[in-house]
């Protein structure tokens, strides 16, 4: 009979911890939920953190303290990773995907719920360490992507605006430039509510040519006081190699284009992992 | 021994189920992961089937056939939804949400992946039986709590924008009123390929006043042959009770502006669940 609520627990409490990730549950929580004690808890969580690490789908971490509990955070191993973006970016290089003006279509890729929860965890899993207060976007096509990030840290996120909009209250608003080959100036706007200066921010978007979207919102953020834990891209092209924003970090790299058949060369970044 | 690696198979499921809502395992794929006999994933998903329901996370359910499997739906009982909605309400109740030009500050709300996760959970639950292929918003407030629709649907989200995009491709655009009353008239594109005739498509966004962009996007499907499973919303105000969009289901309502301490009544929508 207890083996047969052991295993009710577990399935329950694995259901909670992979519904939120990088949330702390305290001990008490399920104590009271379940009606058991704090030894019980402690012995079904070891349980969980052992098959979550056997399996490789996350990690599965008790922290002690007065502020103490537990928290899963989504993992995926190298191989995992690097044949998630394999698969992304055979995706992204089927024929017929390059549009006029030699644009990649990307728009579902960059939608997707699946795609974009997977590519979420990815990024989230480098930056667990920094406590990100929040994700922080330029609105449109990256806000996806953002969101899941922010999800799997269990922080919020914020998207910058082209300008200010009423709905939004006040705002800070910045000129930028559009990209390394431009001279055109660009408007970016963000809500005052949205952010408190001294917090830290992970800036997210779904794709970097000149970087120049990605600079405006570093220099947001420095103009907000607000610190830069990193810039992260679902893809990023291969040329120009300078580009406005320095340190980027990209999943994949779009290397070239074929005329041929109307596609684009796109790779996982081999390199995202060192 | 067997019931330990029971225990370890159990949270391993779990964990795979929650993390995919919608979509479904087939039992061969347990079977190769764990080295087990069918016989016996069947158990273990019974265990699981239980368990949820009877804490009331979620519908895991076993699909006969070739085609089948097992699914997990997330769920909340009719409370817990109740709860929940009341609880986002006292949030956007709060003093200072109030902005100038009679708007309410609701960026945050609508942009937290904690809260847009439990709201899409609430509104994908409904259309289970309807079998949506997309979730379609119009950008750019309401695109997260779509995505966690979409996400919890296990289908795709579509985004409509202002204007075509070069990195969208052709596209169909069409003009559409703005609100109820205003005479003016706005524009709404929508990339060829995020879609296709047949389709069948749940719309979502965050906020209805007059209805004018839900509207738009009804005949934006109309324009596609497309077919509209739902109109959902976040927030709809009370007023004006003629909205251009019929049939408009709201999680929250917003029923009334208090300039005393600049901020807005917003209630559940206590008929959402009828």
């Amino acid at each position: 009979m207890e083996h047969i609520k052991r295993n009710e627990r577990l399935s329950v409490i694995s259901q909670i911890l992979t519904s939120t990730p990088n949330i702390i549950h305290t001990y008490a929580e399920f104590c009271e939920k379940f009606g058991i004690a704090k030894s019980t808890v402690s012995e079904d969580i070891d349980f969980i953190t052992e098959a979550f690490q056997k399996y490789r789908i996350g990690v599965v971490e008790t922290l002690p303290g007065a502020a103490g509990g537990v928290r899963y955070r989504p993992y995926m191993s190298k191989e995992q990773m690097l044949s998630t973006l394999t698969d992304v970016a055979h995706k992204l290089s089927e024929s017929g995907r390059l549009l006029t003006g030699r644009f990649l279509y990307s728009s579902d890729i960059a939608s997707s719920p699946e795609i974009t929860s997977r590519l979420g965890h990815i990024i989230a899993y480098k930056y667990y360490d920094n406590c990100p207060d929040f994700v922080l976007t330029m609105e449109t096509k990256g806000i996806p992507i953002a969101l899941m990030t922010a999800k799997a840290l269990g922080c919020q996120l914020v998207v910058a605006r082209r300008d200010t909009k009423a709905y939004e209250g006040s705002a800070v608003k910045i000129n930028y430039m559009s990209g390394a080959d431009s001279e055109r100036i660009e408007t970016m706007a963000l809500s005052k509510r949205a952010i408190q200066s001294g917090q830290k921010a992970l800036i997210v978007d779904d794709f970097a040519k000149g970087g120049g979207t990605l600079q405006g919102m570093v220099e947001m953020m420095r103009e907000c006081q607000v610190e830069v834990v990193g810039v992260e891209v679902m893809i990023s092209t291969l040329l120009p190699e300078n580009k406005l924003c320095k340190d980027i970090s990209s999943l994949l790299i779009m290397k070239s284009i074929n005329r041929l058949n109307n596609s684009c060369e796109v790779a996982a970044n081999e390199h995202y992992f060192d």
